[in-house]
């Protein structure tokens, strides 16, 4: 992709592994509410998601959003998951349509499904020798009001695809983390994400052609219940890592 | 049901067909936005959906509560739709939780699943010979932001069941008439539901047991493209009407 990359709330967690990993290879615009330390790697914009002005002037000309921003808390009260979640993803969906983005790749979360671990289905959904497994095409089903949040724009992302040709990208981010997977946490292995993995992940979603998916992002872990399937087979995914290489 | 029953936005379209087939069957309390004119059935209370202090007042001590209200216009600005239906929908499950309330009616629409009526599927899907379904299984696929608000009132009462145990059944209400169905129009004859079919269905609601379900809220036309599988196994809903009997 030779146009810029606008990645929203490139500040947080996966937008720093982002850009450690791809920072070289695209031309980047940076949008986050905070202003930021140091010199990051692209032209910078400082505004709420729901600054529908600043947001315009940073999408005119891009080829592809990475939309992360949000409020990322399991536990964010609802008033902040509408407007930050909600109506911010509404805001990026609508303005790259006017503005003719080719594409644009949303970080969804393993909280759009948190409802299938039900009580009855732990721990064992969180080992290797389980098979159930989440593919993608069941019904969204939250365990908290933040997953409610990622499932609304999930449904944005369908609706702006259909009407408006963009290509849309969900990707259903799993647990994130700075080097190896989470101790004693079966389902942070489970759907642990390395660095490595993620920011490749993401480089597919940039690269690859699609029309409307929604696809998980974990690494290749024994334990997982999420498929990998889409992610490989569309986007060409091919993860490094794997929790179980990691346990004690 | 012998506690009383919440209507919200009783004074549209769908509240006043549910009023003039069952006010006689229920202790009734009324919300709605506008005063109303003329006596109705019930304990009235006039408020914004979204206006938490009344809500839990009306809300209080009823075992079931229907929520018809919102912005019902497929074209709502998308401010409306995030204030009213979204917000508000969200007002009605976290209260009715809150209280204890048994089940929550919430009428989402055919627009939730809109978007299936591609144009390669059109006009075939509208007519009795064709054999696409859809049966409440399918992913969410909304054709209007209207739509996408009434996926998000459902997400939401899939989450608030599965955390509260609120019973919770979702209709996607289809083309409501007064009388007969809409002429010179195949989609409305598919999905027309008429007045005496839309109040036993409602009426099912309130009656029937069941955890959390997505039914479709249409007569037993020839033409559907909607299953009745469900409202009919799991409610007991048994329609007598069929637009088929009305084509000229």
């Amino acid at each position: 992709m030779d146009a810029p990359v606008l990645l929203t709330g490139w500040a947080g967690h996966v937008g720093r592994t982002i850009l450690d990993g791809l920072a070289d290879r695209y031309t980047w615009r940076l949008f986050d509410r905070d202003p930021p330390s140091g010199s990051p790697p692209g032209e910078v914009f400082v505004a709420d998601i729901t600054d529908r002005e600043v947001l315009r002037s940073a999408i005119d000309g891009v080829g592809a959003v990475i939309h992360l921003a949000g409020d990322p808390r399991p536990e964010a009260p609802w008033d902040s998951l509408l407007r930050n979640n909600i109506d911010g993803t509404q805001a990026v969906f609508e303005l790259a349509a006017e503005a003719g983005v080719e594409k644009v790749i949303f970080a969804s979360s393993n909280h759009a499904v948190g409802g299938y671990e039900t009580a009855a289905r732990q721990p064992d959904i969180y080992r290797a020798e389980d098979d159930f497994e989440l593919d993608g095409n069941e019904q969204p089903r939250p365990g908290n009001l933040y997953g409610v949040s990622k499932v609304a724009g999930e449904t944005l992302g369908r609706y702006y695809h259909d009407e408006f040709g963009l290509s849309v990208v969900c990707v259903r981010i799993g647990n994130l983390t700075e080097e190896r997977p989470p101790r004693d946490y079966e389902r942070g292995q489970a759907m642990w994400l390395s660095t490595d993995d993620c920011a490749h992940l993401f480089e597919c979603c940039l690269s690859a052609e699609y029309d409307y998916e929604i696809v998980y992002g974990i690494s290749d872990n024994d334990r997982r219940y999420y498929s990998l399937a889409r992610a490989r087979s569309v986007l060409g995914y091919d993860p490094r890592d794997n929790s179980a290489d990691y346990e004690d």
